[in-house]
C-alpha cells in the first residue's frame, strides 16, 4: 500500500468535525477504496479548548492555519474557514504555492478567486478541489467535469440554496407569507439570523458562477451574474403560479450560446412537468443540458454536516487515488462575452394591482404594445368596481429591457395601486 | 502534451458510430480537457461495407475483434458488441490480459463476469470501465464509486429500464392495457420485437447486480437477484395505485443490512412524494442512500446513441487522465450473504376478484390472519351481488413467504374468480 495521504484541516466547525469523524470511523473502508490511508496529521481552529464531539488527540495543533501549508507532515490542506478573502485566500495561495493540494467548501473564495487559484495550482502541479462548494454532498462538480466530460454543455441550472427552497416550499404548501415563514426557518436553524446571503441570492450566485466555469471552460465571472433575491415573492403569486401550471423556484441559470454567456439568479416559474419543480424543502438539484446528454439531473441535500463532509472526503479520496486533473480551467476560454441582463430574452409573469374601472385593460395592453412586449394572456382576478383588484398577465418571449421599461410605465399609471410584481417564466 | 490515447472500437452499431462521431467532432475540446488526444486507431465490426454515417478512412480495420487486443497501436479497447459470453468475453479477457484497459457498455457481460474481469484487470494494472452499462448516459457508476465514496451506502435503487418506464407512464396516463401499449412502443422503436429482456426484468437485474457490487464492495451475484417482470400489471391497478397516493414503477433495489444483501427487481408502488415517482417516460434514475448523504438522485436518459456514447467517451477521458482506480472490487467482501426473497420484509398491495356475497371479507381476513400477514386496509370496490367485484387490500410490513402462501390460499377460495394480483409497496 502506498504511503498515507496526510491531511491538514483548517476550521473545525460542524463540517470540519464531520470530516474528522468520517476519516476516523470509515478509515479502514476508505483505505481499501483508495489503496492508501487518509490520515489527519494537523488541525487549526480558533479555539483549541472547544468541545467538538471529536478527540483531537495525536493531531498537531496550529494556532495559525497558514502553518498547515508549511507543515512537511501535511500533503493536502482542507479549508473550512469561509470568507472570500482574508485567511482562507491566504491559505489557498500558501498551500498551492507549496505544491500541495487544496480542498475547500468555500464557495465565496472559489467564485471570486477560482481562476487565479486554478492557474496557481496548475503551475505547481497541485490539485484544487471544491466539490462541497456547490450543492453540498451532491457530486455535481464531478458529474459535470468527469461524468459529462464528453459533452459540449449549453445550459446548467439548479436549485442551489436550501434555505430559499425550504421557504418557497412552505409558503406554497401553507399559503403563509414570506416574513412569517422566514422567521420560522430561522427558529428551526434553516435560515441564518442575517438571512440576506441566502434570500438575496448571493449564495446561489457564488455557486452558479462556479458551475458556469466548470461547465463551459470560461473564467469565473461572479460580477457578471445577474442577482435578484426572493423577498418580493408573495403567497398569492405562488397560488397564481400553481393555477398556471407552474411552481416558483429560486434558480441559478447559466447558458452558453452564440450570443455569449448568460448567468442569472432569480425566482423562476417552472412547469410542474419538469423534474426541478419536484425538488422540495432543503434539497438542491442541478440540471445539465449537453449535446450528447440532453438532460442530466443531480439531486440531494445541499448543506449540513454529513453532506458537506461527504463531498470534502470525496475530494480527498480523488487526491489519494491520483485523480487530480484540473476542474476549473487554468487558461479559460477568452472567446466568450457575457450577455447583459438587459438583452436577456424570456417569458414573464406580471401581477398588477389596479383599480377596477373601465379602460384599465386597454391602458395595460397599450404600454406593452408600445414597448414591444408580446402578451400571451391577460386576466383580471375577481371584480370589485372602484377598488383594487389583481390583473395577471403572461408574455411570449420578450426582451428584458423592454419588460423592465414596461413595468416602470405600468407602475406609474394612475389606476395602478402597488408596485407591479414580476416573475420570469423559464422553459425548462 | 502527453501522447494520444489510442482507442480500438469493437462493434460499430448506433453507439459505436456515436463514439466515433463524438471523438471526431469534439476532438480538440476533449484534448484540452484531458491534456492529450483521444485517437481512434482501429475498429472491428461484422460488415465493413455498411454505411454508418461516419467515415472509417484512416482506421485500421480488423475482421476479428480480438485483433484489437493484440494491436500494438491500441491502448484501450471499447467493446460494443454485446452478449454475456462469446466474443465480448473473449475480447475483455484478451484486452485485460494484454495489460490494456477495457471499456464496455455491455451490462450482461459485466453482470456475469465483472468480478473475474476486475481481478484480471487489477492483476495486470489495467482499467475496467462500464459507465454506459447502467443508466446509459447518467454518470451513476462514477457518482457512487467516486462522488459518494466517503459514504457507507445502505441502499441503492432505481428505474433502470426506459422501455418499462415508458410503458408504465403511458398506461397510467391513458388507461390503456399493457399489450396495447407494448405494441405501440414496439412501433415507436422504444421496445424490441422480442421485448422479454426488458419487460421481464432481466435488463434491470443485470444493471442492479452491477450497482450492488459497486455500491457495497460485494462480488457480483446476478444469480442472487430476485426478478419479476411487469407483464401482470393492469391499467386498473395503476388507477387504484393513484387513489392510494402511489405510482407503479419497475425498480431494481439493492440493500445491505445486518441481514445481508437483498437484490430485487419487480414492479413497486412508490409514494408520489418521493423523487423517483416523477421520473417518467424513457428516463432512468438511481437513488443512493448513505450514512453521510441520506439521499442522492441521478437522473437522465438511460439509452440511445448520444447518452450511451457520452458515458463510453467519459470512460475514455478518465483513462486518458489516468483516473484508473478499480470500480468493481477485485477482492470482494466475503462477509455478506444474500437474503432469500422468501425472507424479504415489506408491504403489499393485493387485488382480488371475488364474487360479491356474504362471508367474502371474513374469508379473506381469516387467511391473512392465519398466515400472520398484518392488514392495513381492506376495501371492496363497488357492489354487484352475486357477480365478480374487486377487493383491494394493503398490508403492514410482512414476510414475503407468508404473503406468497396467503396468495396461494386466496386464489383457491371458492369465491375467488381470478388469480390475485400482488404489487409490493416500497417505502422510499
Amino acid at each position: 500500500m502506498t504511503d498515507a495521504l496526510k491531511v491538514g484541516i483548517a476550521g473545525l466547525g460542524t463540517v470540519g468535525a464531520g470530516v474528522v469523524k468520517s476519516l476516523r470511523s470509515s478509515g479502514d473502508a476508505l483505505a481499501v477504496r483508495c489503496g492508501r490511508r487518509l490520515e489527519i496529521t494537523g488541525v487549526s481552529a480558533r479555539d483549541r479548548a472547544k468541545d467538538r464531539g471529536v478527540s483531537l488527540d495525536g493531531l498537531a495543533w496550529h494556532d495559525d492555519p497558514l502553518a498547515l501549508a508549511a507543515d512537511p507532515d501535511v500533503d493536502v490542506v482542507v479549508e473550512l474557514i469561509g470568507g472570500e478573502d482574508g485567511i482562507a485566500k491566504q491559505l489557498a495561495e500558501a498551500t498551492l504555492s507549496a505544491g500541495k493540494s487544496f480542498v475547500s467548501a468555500n464557495k465565496a473564495l472559489v467564485a471570486h478567486h477560482g481562476t487565479a487559484l486554478s492557474a496557481l495550482a496548475a503551475s505547481k502541479g497541485a490539485a484544487l478541489r471544491f466539490e462541497a462548494a456547490v450543492a453540498g454532498g451532491v457530486p455535481v462538480i464531478k458529474g459535470i467535469s468527469e461524468g459529462l466530460a464528453a459533452n459540449s454543455l449549453s445550459r446548467v441550472y439548479g436549485i442551489l440554496n436550501g434555505t430559499c427552497n425550504y421557504i418557497l416550499t412552505v409558503m406554497e404548501e401553507t399559503g403563509r407569507g414570506f416574513d412569517d415563514v422566514l422567521a420560522d426557518a430561522q427558529k428551526l436553524g434553516y435560515a441564518e439570523a442575517d438571512p440576506s446571503f441566502d434570500i438575496d441570492g448571493i449564495d446561489t450566485a457564488h455557486k452558479l458562477a462556479i458551475l458556469a466555469s466548470v461547465a463551459f471552460g470560461t473564467g469565473l465571472d461572479y460580477a457578471g451574474v445577474y442577482v435578484e433575491g426572493m423577498r418580493h415573492i408573495t403567497a398569492l403569486d405562488l397560488e397564481y403560479a400553481a393555477e398556471l401550471g407552474y411552481r416558483v423556484k429560486l434558480l441559478g441559470l447559466a447558458s452558453l450560446s452564440a450570443r455569449g454567456l448568460e448567468q442569472r439568479v432569480h425566482p423562476c416559474m417552472v412547469s410542474l412537468e419538469t423534474p426541478i419543480a419536484h425538488v422540495q424543502d432543503v434539497f438542491n438539484a442541478v440540471v445539465c443540458e449537453g449535446d450528447m446528454m440532453p438532460r442530466t439531473v443531480f439531486e440531494g441535500p445541499g448543506a449540513g454536516e454529513g453532506p458537506t463532509a461527504s463531498s470534502v472526503v470525496a475530494d480527498l479520496i480523488d487526491i489519494a487515488r491520483g485523480n487530480v486533473h484540473p476542474i476549473l480551467p487554468s487558461a479559460p476560454r477568452q472567446d466568450v462575452a457575457g450577455v447583459p441582463m438587459d438583452e436577456h430574452m424570456g417569458r414573464y409573469y406580471v401581477r398588477l394591482s389596479v383599480l377596477d374601472k373601465p379602460g384599465v385593460m386597454a391602458g395595460i395592453t397599450n404600454v406593452l404594445k408600445e414597448e414591444e412586449v408580446s402578451m400571451e394572456s391577460l386576466l383580471q382576478r375577481g371584480q370589485a368596481p372602484g377598488e383594487a383588484v389583481n390583473v395577471v398577465l403572461t408574455t411570449h418571449e420578450s426582451q428584458e429591457a423592454k419588460m423592465v421599461r414596461s413595468l416602470d410605465r405600468l407602475a406609474k399609471l394612475d389606476f395602478t395601486t402597488e408596485k407591479p410584481e414580476m416573475i420570469r417564466i423559464e422553459n425548462l
